[in-house]
């Protein structure tokens, strides 16, 4: 099976409570990529960088089973750039900076050699950009996912609520969530995003993990207690793409297997946030993957006698 | 196994954005005698009230199998009076007014039909009043928890750190777990805590569960997705209720057992919080909450393959 990522690729400027970096590779389509690319050797990038981006990180992800035949390279451009600081709780931050750059421009165009993915991540993107993926994909994959933020909420309702009718399911924090269903209880937020289009919802809920909902089925995923969080830049993209990546391989989407992917997704995440950008993701190792998801189920395992 | 409770018997004035009531049975000893009912017909209680309080509440909980040779009833006197409101998000509350009445003078006496209680809970009250419960006990039970909050921990910290020293588990919510250690993440906090010695930790999180920490091993416990929470009142002191009661049922306190206690707490804590104050808690059978575990185990279970 193939996977399709449409999403960011960019530099980041980052700011924590434990130290500070200038310029490091970012991006939710980098995240997505590195993390799904544990679980297949098959990922289409769409995406678009300028001139400035290092052909290295491109050459390591070929390396890991990514193509990039739907890559735009601006070669008199900047890459996307965002720069932000974290507070104490690591779960607010203050973004101080966005450029766009070459991302003001971007108009996807999905090559023939991607027509073939059955599974398809939409990262936080303009949901106009969103909606023109799909448009361009001549059959229907297998599982659409989507992420998105507060902003599109703010400034592009209509196409997010277009965007939403086409996927499969919605990825988004806790916040947004009341956002968008103007509901406080997650579990009727879950019930009114359902009903605008996807039939999975995925509540993230930082260090108190995520909630999956399908009808009246539920799934509580715990988040890893951590000592230290050193920087949580890309967990929510790391996420996504372990999730998703093992749904690839896997190529089954029943609750059942979401709730795995679930479990994956979160034990990725919480190596992303061990060291700075995608630093500790490019070094784990399947063996390391597996250790956290047994980590998990020691933490979340129970019997009631 | 008796169990025995420590905790207040009073009334309570509830606003909540459901409604609101002006006079309601509460106390923490009130909620957990009710939560540990449902598990042991041994329970002794230790507490104060005015002559105000309903003798048929205290028959109805004789009737449960709680003894209240250790209830002392001051006649001329009023009960312990609490009166709050919630805000939106049901975790926030303003105390509107505490009127201490016979609660001012609680100088408890153990009495000698109390002293084979092998499990104890110590609802949350003056530290020193909690220390004078264990050094009048003769023999070392085999758990004692307790709980406790921020008021002590801002007028009587010394107290407190001689009770903490005679505990072994702590239950507390989030912001208390890090008011009493001064560290941010949970994981820190609770080391620090167990350090102060308590050797096992729960820290209450709410809507989005509990932890429970001992030595390296963790546990995380998730809260049930509920569309509307109607009243939290007593909902710390069913889940305690119900966390020893069960202990006292099979007399066993590994972790394994620990772990299945909070979920049958949980469990009772997720009624309590359909109705005011311990209405709903009154009502519930042990097939209700059977049922509810099974909920438990749906929304947690998970295997990756």
């Amino acid at each position: 099976m193939s996977l399709l990522i449409v999403g960011t690729m960019a530099f980041d400027a980052l700011e924590t409570p434990f130290g500070k970096v200038d310029r490091i590779i970012g991006g939710s389509g980098t995240y997505a990529a590195w993390a799904a690319s544990n679980y297949t050797s098959n990922t289409k990038m769409v995406s678009i960088v300028g001139g400035d981006f290092p052909k290295e990180e491109i050459a390591a992800l070929e390396a890991r089973g990514v193509s990039f035949d739907g890559l735009e390279i601006v070669p008199d451009e900047k890459s996307f750039f965002w720069s932000g600081k974290y507070h104490m709780d690591m779960n607010t931050r203050d973004t101080l900076v966005t450029d766009l750059n070459v991302l003001a421009r971007f108009d996807p165009k999905i090559p023939d050699s991607y027509q073939d993915a059955k599974y398809v991540m939409l990262g936080n993107l303009s949901p106009a950009v969103q909606i023109s993926v799909l448009k361009q994909l001549k059959s229907r994959p297998k599982l659409v996912i989507m992420d998105t933020m507060n902003f599109w909420m703010d400034v592009a309702m209509d196409d997010l609520r277009t965007a939403l009718s086409m996927v499969d399911l919605l990825m988004v924090n806790d916040s947004e969530a009341r956002q968008l269903s103007g509901e406080y209880s997650l579990v009727k937020a879950a019930k009114k995003i359902q009903a605008m289009g996807p039939k999975y919802i995925i509540i993230k809920k930082g260090e108190h993990g995520a909630l999956l909902f399908h009808g009246d089925k539920i799934f509580s995923a715990p988040a890893l207690p951590l000592e230290d969080v050193f920087d949580p830049t890309g967990a929510g993209d790391t996420f996504a793409g372990g999730f998703i990546g093992y749904l690839t391989r896997i190529d089954d989407i029943s609750f059942e297997s979401m709730k795995a992917g679930i479990i994956v997704g979160s034990s990725m995440a919480s190596y992303c946030v061990e060291k700075f950008g995608p630093t500790r993701l490019k070094e784990i190792t399947a063996d390391d993957i597996s250790a956290r998801v047994d980590e998990f189920v020691a933490l979340a395992n129970f019997e009631v006698r």
